[in-house]
C-alpha cells in the first residue's frame, strides 16, 4: 500500500462520490440546462459570498479568467512571491492576458500593505499600469500558508484604496478557513474575484469555481468558453464537487493534524529541518542537510512513499483525504530510514 | 415526452456509459497518470491514424490548440465559409493565436484547390502570411455536409504543394467516416492534426482529442495546461468517451436514416424547402417560406419539439443517439402543424 | 526622368518642405516636449473637428491603435471588403489587438447600413462580440472611392444605434473631402476616432494623426510608447506634416484632375478596361484584357513609367504632388505602347 | 540658460547635423528604396558585427521585436533587475510577445552565471519555458554600469550551454564600449541580436536599429510594420544616425568626464551619498539623506538646473552632447545650494 504524499491533487472518489456521479442529472451546460453545474455554482456563490460563481476545469483556467477579467494588455499584477498564478500556470498570464507579474514579500508568500504600496508603478506611462492585486490563500509555494485576516483585510484596504482590483487565489481556501477559524464568506469579502478547487483538500475528481459579482461571471461565462472550457454533461463533475462540497469540509482539519504530526515526526529525523510554526495546513516543507531532494524522494519511493522534489535540498509532503495517520507515521519511519541511508 | 432536435450535443449518458463512469479506474491525470485517460488517447490516437492524441475539454479547445500549434501571431488560416473555428469560438482564434481567417468557397462550407489557391496571400509583408488551412468535416454550418474524399485530397495536395500546415475539424468525423463509406485513419490521414468529439453523436457527456504527430501533442499538453484545460482523475469523463468510441460509433448510420426520414417528411409541409440532395448526415437544414424561424421554433416547442434558428428563415434539427424513428414522426407532425398556424 | 506612379507614397520633400524641416524647434516627445510636435497635433485636432491628435510613425500604427482603443481580445471589427486595416497591415489586428474581421459590401469597398446591420452577430456568446465599424474614406482598394456623405451618415447612425464604435481609416481622408466639397471635420464628425496620413498624397516624408477624443487620445499615448512609436525629436517630421498641411491640401485638385486625365488616356488603348466612374479621387485602376499585369508593368518599367500590379489582370496608378499633366501623357504613351507590343 | 541632465535622450540636433538631414537623399523605405537608410543600416551592421540591421523609431520597438523574434506566447525571459524591458515599455513585452520576465541579480542591474542558472526554470510543464536572456549595457537602471568583458561573456555561455537565445539592449551601447575599450563589434559578438540607440548619447533627434543574422532581420521587417514602425522617406532621420554615428561615438569620452566631475562634486555636499565607482559612464545616481528627490529637483530647476527623481530619496543626472564642464560646474554649486536650503 502506497503512501501517496506528493500532492492532494491526487485523491481518488470516494464509494459514495462515485455513486453521486453515476446518477447525477444533467443537461447541455454550454447551453446553462446542466441542473447540477447550476445548483453547484449557486451553492459555491453561497458559500463564498459573492453574487454568482462559474464552474470550470481547473484552477488554471479560474485564475486566468480573473486576469481577463481585470487587467487589459500591459497591465502589471502584484502578487505574493512564488505565486501559482506567476509560476505555475506555464506563462499563462502573459500569454492571454498580457500581463506581467510584480513579485512582493517574502518565501512564504505573504506581504503586508507597505510592500503592496512600494510596488504599485507610478502613472509616469513608461512603466505598465498596475491594475490587481492576487493573493494566494493558502499560498502553495509559501508551504500552506495562511493569511492572518487582519493583515490580508489591510492589504485589500489599501489596495482598493489606491484603485486596484483584488482577486484571491484559493485553490486552498477551504484550508485557510479550516485553519484561523474564518468563513469562507468572511475571507472573500475583500475580492473583486475568487478561485477556489475542489479537486485538492476537497477531493472531487475535477473542477474549480471561479466567483464575483452578476455582471463578472457573465463575462467570465464568455471567456470560458474562449479558453475551450465549455464542457456539455458537466453534471457528473458537478454532482461529485458539490457532494466534496458538502461532505469533505470540516474534515480538513485532520488534515492539518496529519501534516503537524508529520512534520514533528520529520524535523526529529536529523538532517532535516522543519519550521514547525509554519506548518499551518496541509503542506509541510523539510529542508535536507546534505541530502539531495531527488535522492531521498526516489528512496523513499521504492518503500512505497511518496513525497516531492521542490528545490535541490527541499521536499514536499502534502496530507489529503486518502492518508490518514497510520500512513503518516509509516511515512516518518521510511523517510527517518531513507535519511540516514543517504547520509551514510 | 421532449423530441429534442436542437443539437446532437444534447444526449444524456446511457445506462451503460454510467456504470463505466462510476467504475473508472483513475489517477492524476495532469501528471500523466490517468490510467483511463491515457488508454482513450492510445485508442484515439490508433482510431485517427496518428502518432498520439490528448483528451481535451472541448472542441473548441481542441481546435484551438490546433491554432496555437500551426501559427504565429499575424498568420492567416483559411477555412470553408461559415466555419465552427471562425463563427463559433467566441473570436478565440484572434484573441489567443493572433490568427486571421480568410473564408473560402460556398455556403455549404466545402471548396476546391482553385479557391483555396486564389486565397493564398502574395509573399509580399504588407499581408498576413497564409499559414495554415482548417477543414471542417462534416461542416456544421454547411448542414452537415461531407468532403468528398477526392476533393478533400485534392485540397490538401495543393495546401502541401504551397508549404501549408493542415488542421481537420472533425468535431462529426465519425459522422463523416459513415455517410462516405472511408475510415477515419483514411480521412484524416493528410493533416497533420485532427480534432474530433465524443459529446456530440457518439453521445459521450464531455469531451474532445487533438491528435497528430507526438511532437504536437507534447507541445499540446503544454497549451491544454496554458488555456486551463488540464483535470485530475478524468479517467470518469474518458471511461465515458472510450465506451462511447466502442459502441456508439456504428450506429450513427441511425441518424442519419433517421434526419433523411425528418428531411422528406418536412420537405413535404407546404412553405418549407430542402435540399434533399444535401442531407448527407445527421443536420437537416430548412429555408422557410415566409414564417419566421423563430416563430416556429417557439410553435414547435410548446407542441414538445425542439429545433433550433439558423437565420432569420432557416431552421436546424439534428438527430442523434436519444431520438428514435418515431420521435421524428412526432416531429414532422407538430412542425407540420405549425407551419399551417403560422401561415394561417 | 522616371514617372512613378505606383503610389502616392513615394513623393520626395520638396525644397520648400526641406527648409522647414531643417530650422524646426524641438525638444523630447516622449515627455511631450517637443513644439512642433505639438502645434501640429493641435492644428490636425482642429481640422479633423476632434479634441485631441498624436502624432504617429505611420497609418499602420494609427489603425492598431484605434483597433486596441475600442476592443478587447475576441471582438470583431466589421470593415468594407479589402479594407487596409485587414489585407495590408500583415496580419496585426489579430496579434495585437486580438480581433477579427468581418468584410462587407462589394468590391469598391462602400457598404450600407442594410450589409451592415445583417454583419452585426447576436448577441450568443459562441460568436464573437461585433464591437467596431471601421470605414476606409477613400477607399484604397476600391480605387481611391469615396463614400457619398449620406450614405457614411446612415450607415454611421446604424452602427451608433447598436451600440458599436466608430473609426475612420482616412489615410486618404484629404482627397475624399476635395472629391466630395465636405470639410474634413464634417466627414469625421460621425467618428469616435480618425486615422490620417500626411505621408500620401500631401507629400509629408512620414506620419500620421490618430485623432479622438481626450480621454481616447490619452491613451492612445501609452499604446504608441507600447508599439515603439514614442519618437525624440520628431518635431522635423512634424514640421513637414504641417507644411503639407497648409500647402499641399489644395492642390490634391490636380492630382485628381491627372488621375482623370490618365484614366481617359489609359481607356483608348485597345484591351484595358475602366470604369471612368470610378476614377473619383488619385486612383486609377485598370483591367487588363490577355495581358498580365507583371508584364505591363515590367515593359512601362524599362520605358520609365511606374505603375503596380493589383491582379493578375489589374493595375494600379497613383497621382501625387511629383507628376504633372506632361508626365501623364507621357505615362499614356508609353502605356500604350507596352500593351501594343504585349498583345503582339 | 539651462544645465539638462534629465537625461541624455533630450539633446538636440546640431547645426551640422540638421544640414544633413535637409539634404538627405530618400526613397520611399517601406518598399526599401531609401538609400540613406539602407547605408546607415549596413554602416551600423558593421559597427555592430551582425549580418543586417534595420533602423526602427525607438528602442522600445527595436526591444520588442527581439522578444518577437526568440520567444513564443507563454515563454519567459530572464533579465537584469530593474531592466528597461521589463520596466519601461509600458508592459509591451506581455501585451504583444505574450512573455514574462524573471530579474535576476543585484540593483546594478548586473548578474553572473550562477544568478543565470538559478533563474532557468525546470523543464516540467507547469512552469513557463526560459527562452530568452537579455541583458542591458550600460544598464540604464543599475545607473550607467558596463558589464565587465569577462562576465558578459561567461554569462552568454552559460546561457548558450543551456539553449538560450541571448538578446543585448545597447541602448547605451555606444558608452559601454568606450569605458570598457571594447568595441562594440566584440561586446555584440555573443549575442543573436542587439538594439542599439541613436537618440541618446550620440545625439541623433529619433531612432534605433535592431541588428542579427539576415535571416531574423528580414523577419524583424515584417514585425515593424505590423508594430507600425515602417516609415516612408526615412533617409532624413537615418542620415541623421548616420551623422551620429561618425561624429558622435568618440565624445561620449567628454560625456564620461563630466559624469565624474558632476559626481565628485555631488558627493562633496552634505547629505547627498555617490559611490563613485559606480560612476563609469554618463549617469550619476546619488542618494540624499533626509531630502526628498522630487524636492531637490525642483528647487534645482527653479535655478536652472534639472535632473530627475528616480525614487523618494535618490536622483539621475545624465551628462551628453548639450552639457560642458562649466554646465557640470554650475550644477555642482547649484545643487549644493539647494540641498542646503532643503536641509535647513
Amino acid at each position: 500500500m502506497i503512501v501517496e504524499l506528493r500532492s492532494d491533487t491526487v485523491t481518488r472518489p470516494t464509494a459514495a462520490m462515485r455513486e453521486v456521479i453515476a446518477s447525477a442529472e444533467v443537461g447541455d451546460d454550454v447551453w446553462r440546462e446542466d441542473p447540477t453545474s447550476r445548483r453547484l455554482e449557486d451553492r459555491a456563490a453561497e458559500v463564498l459570498g459573492k453574487e454568482a460563481a462559474l464552474f470550470v476545469p481547473s484552477g488554471t483556467m479560474a485564475n486566468q479568467i480573473a486576469l481577463l477579467l481585470h487587467c487589459r494588455p500591459g497591465d502589471e499584477v502584484i502578487c505574493g512571491r512564488g505565486a501559482h498564478v506567476r509560476l505555475y500556470e506555464s506563462g499563462a498570464g502573459a500569454a492571454w492576458a498580457g500581463v506581467q507579474f510584480a513579485e512582493v514579500g517574502g518565501t512564504d508568500g505573504l506581504f503586508d500593505e507597505r510592500e503592496l504600496e512600494s510596488a504599485i508603478q507610478p502613472g509616469d506611462y513608461h512603466a505598465p499600469r498596475t491594475r490587481l492585486v492576487a493573493l494566494e490563500n493558502t499560498h502553495n509555494r509559501g508551504g500552506g500558508r495562511v493569511w492572518p485576516i487582519e493583515r490580508l483585510r489591510a492589504v485589500c484596504e489599501k489596495a482598493r484604496a489606491r484603485g486596484l482590483a483584488l482577486h484571491l487565489d484559493g485553490a486552498r481556501l477551504w484550508n485557510a478557513a479550516i485553519a484561523c477559524g474564518v468563513s469562507e464568506r468572511e475571507i472573500c469579502a475583500p475580492f473583486d474575484t475568487v478561485s477556489a478547487c475542489f479537486s485538492k483538500g476537497l477531493g472531487a475528481p475535477v473542477g474549480s469555481v471561479i466567483a464575483g459579482s452578476r455582471a463578472d461571471v457573465d463575462r467570465a461565462l464568455r471567456l470560458r468558453k474562449m479558453l475551450g472550457g465549455g464542457m456539455r454533461q458537466v453534471g457528473l463533475l458537478c454532482a461529485a464537487a458539490l457532494h466534496a462540497l458538502d461532505h469533505h469540509r470540516a474534515r480538513l482539519r485532520e488534515d492539518h493534524d496529519n501534516a503537524k504530526r508529520l512534520a514533528r515526526g520529520l524535523a526529529a529525523i536529523e538532517g532535516v529541518r522543519i519550521d514547525l510554526a509554519r506548518v499551518e495546513t496541509n503542506i509541510v516543507i523539510a529542508e535536507l542537510d546534505r541530502v539531495s531532494a531527488p535522492e531521498l524522494c526516489k528512496l523513499a519511493a521504492e518503500q512505497g512513499v511518496r513525497i516531492a522534489p521542490v528545490g535541490p535540498h527541499a521536499v514536499r509532503a502534502v496530507t489529503h483525504l486518502d492518508v490518514d495517520a497510520a500512513g503518516i507515521d509509516r511515512a516518518i519511519a521510511v523517510l527517518g530510514e531513507a535519511m540516514r541511508g543517504a547520509m551514510r
